[in-house]
């Protein structure tokens, strides 16, 4: 059963405590504690509706993920796949990324995803591109040493930015792929967004992103 | 007037001593020397036959610029479009870039030029592949510490490649451009390759890359 009745989301958010956490900065440090097993934290930022994490989990039960969605509107969805799929492993933050370093200690998370995020065409919005330095230095705060941000995207000029961005910064990349659908690339999991735009035949650009560290 | 008779081309090669440097490490050092002025020194690897280093040393005259090309039926052509046009700052080598070391002093170089480089598809002649780790490591040793790498190609296996081994380095990205016939670039010299490629549709990729360096 899918919830049609938006005004009624935020109650029904509140109303799954278990699957939404609404004091994360409480956690901050603890997260394992939170989950039945301990194991690797992979974390998407702007997680959207949800299909990605949820799939993500129940293909991973090694692996703890969390969501990270702003809008309310919008995590519902992936609140309602949860609760129908009941993953222990599973926990989604109605969240701004902004404020991330709140919410993890250093080195607490071990995989960060980045799919379809707003593009922010416009040179004096960049600064909200999740890929842009202000986020990655966010990121370099939370992730482990060796941990990898894996990036998809259908946005070219995103793209392109966001290989600048990352190696100015200090990344390293792997498994670089222009053409994602093309690639024989095996267990990719869709995102809603993918979704779409694979359905009209666009590219979808993938990359891996680890931090150089000069040994 | 253009060479038909290949079978001419190393007597012709030998006789435009001015322009084809038959003994490249005896001016390893000293390059600056050879040429009329002592002005920034760009060298193309794998120059095939030289539209892209005639017309870079034509449009540039504040610039120095030498093509290494290994193959002696490919280099002629180039070698007839400079005496043709009597540039004083273009040189051209026929030498293999494995050798670079030899032809070049540390820093001597500012910048280093890729175009559409074979792209051996196979992982056992990655080696030859001239962005491959082993090729990274002559272009630090002759380029200067700030100069940039500027890599096109029509491969995008090539590209994706190269965007891992350049970063894995240690290099950093700028002017990423994954459609570059569509991305609105000025002032982009054509090589013989890439116009072959632009004239069937398909995409050029495009990228600078420079050594970063912890301040
Ligand atoms: C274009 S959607 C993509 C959603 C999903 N990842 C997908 O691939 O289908 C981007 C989502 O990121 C969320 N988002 C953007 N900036 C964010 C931020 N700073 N904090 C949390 N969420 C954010 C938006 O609310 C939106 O739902
Ligand atoms: C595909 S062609 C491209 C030529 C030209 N850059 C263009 O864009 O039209 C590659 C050229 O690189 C040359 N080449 C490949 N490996 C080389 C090496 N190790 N040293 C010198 N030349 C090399 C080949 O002989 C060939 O002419």
């Amino acid at each position: 059963m899918r919830l049609r009745n938006k005004p009624w989301a935020k109650d029904y958010i509140t109303e799954q405590a278990h699957i939404v956490e609404s004091d994360p900065a409480a956690w901050k440090g603890s997260w394992q504690e939170k989950f039945p097993s301990e194991q690797p934290l992979y974390v998407e930022v702007g997680s959207g509706k949800g299909r990605f994490v949820n799939e993500l989990a129940q293909q991973n039960p090694q692996v703890n993920v969390i969501g990270i969605e702003m809008s309310e509107s919008v995590i519902v969805s992936g609140v309602e796949k949860a609760v129908e799929e009941a993953k222990s492993n599973l926990i989604l933050l109605q969240e701004d990324v902004n404020y991330l370093t709140d919410f993890f200690e250093k080195g607490e998370i071990d995989r960060l995803y980045i799919n379809f995020t707003d593009p922010w065409p416009k040179n004096r919005h960049a600064k909200r591109r999740l890929t842009h330095e202000g986020f990655l230095q966010k990121y370099e705060e939370v992730i482990k040493r060796e941990a990898e941000i894996h990036f998809k995207t259908d946005n070219q000029g995103l793209f392109e930015y966001s290989l600048e961005s990352l190696t100015s910064y200090g990344f390293q990349l792997q498994n670089v792929s222009l053409n994602l659908h093309e690639s024989g690339m095996k267990n990719n999991i869709m995102t809603e967004y993918e979704e779409k735009f694979f359905r009209k035949g666009m590219r979808i650009y993938r990359l891996e992103a680890r931090l150089h560290h000069n040994e």
